[in-house]
């Protein structure tokens, strides 16, 4: 089984050696971990390096059986834009999702943060920003399409806050997200 | 033909108005506005409300012929997570996918803005932020994830900047995104 690694640890000086570790963790499990920034299947055409990049992780996605994100996160209350859109993809396909995250707190709290007071209450009690927009209180991970997303699929959404020096780097929750596709497997 | 019309407008108190005026410029255009908030096709089971939400939002994206996303940035440097996930489902079943964004400047100008200088080059001159994480700079609108799925679908991703009192009303870019759809389907 073929994992797509999914998550903003491409854009960390060291991804090399985090991809590597990840991949240990999945070939002990009996996998092949696949790091976005691989080489792709076959060279993609395209006049840039960014859509040569797009191209390749498309193609890495539709190469692999599953998906494990790293929903940590990402400046802001939720996780990197990129993750969740290939998190989507790969629910598409109709193929296993996983998720994780090493921060606390769930969105509502994040978000209620994030906006730094800058919010009131609507006449039903809904909280809503100084744009006017709602922000989303089911008590979720993230929101409700990413988390959805997961359920759907069947998959496990663990949430494993640890301290804010090893929040890239801990794979406690992703360990967990591998031993769980290990047993799907099964 | 049906269209997804996906973007953080769900969480406007005003939603249906909005709703109600894409749904318009859709059928000035001889196809079918679909709103995440309409009644699922078929009702979903599911013990939750957010779970009902996901399943319906997942019927109606299954039920749709193309994808118009708003990714305006949304609390952040990036388009709202959810719509991100919406824009990598559609384009993994392979079908058109545009988007629209109300707001200024590329993503690298944005993320800069919101890092609020909390940032430092790499010896290779990339500017990663406090948590040793790159900043992506490829000029593009936003993560190229989304840049990339759709240009790979061949779709148009508008660029109108307006003043903020419209950033979540202005329906313009939406309108060229409609016009080239149509334009395809001849």
């Amino acid at each position: 089984m073929r994992v797509y690694l999914a998550g903003p640890e491409v854009f960390l000086a060291d991804r090399d050696a985090i991809a590597a570790e990840k991949k240990a963790i999945c070939a002990q499990h009996g996998m092949i971990g696949v790091f976005p920034t691989d080489p792709a299947p076959s060279a993609p055409k395209a006049d840039t390096d960014w859509m040569r990049i797009y191209l390749g992780n498309e193609a890495h996605l539709q190469s692999c059986d599953a998906l494990v994100a790293n929903l940590t996160p990402f400046r802001g209350a939720s996780a990197d834009p990129g993750t969740a859109y290939e998190l989507g993809f790969m629910r598409a396909l109709g193929r296993p999702v996983l998720g994780y995250s090493n921060a606390p707190g769930n969105f509502t709290m994040r978000s209620l943060q994030h906006l730094r007071g800058a919010v009131h209450r609507r006449g039903n009690g809904a909280w809503e920003d100084a744009d006017g927009m709602e922000v989303e209180d089911f008590g979720l991970t993230d929101n409700l399409m990413l988390d959805g997303g997961i359920a759907a699929a069947g998959g496990l959404l663990v949430v494993n806050p640890v301290e804010d020096a090893a929040r890239w780097r801990d794979l406690t929750g992703f360990t967990s997200c591998i031993s769980r596709l290990a047993g799907l497997k099964k």
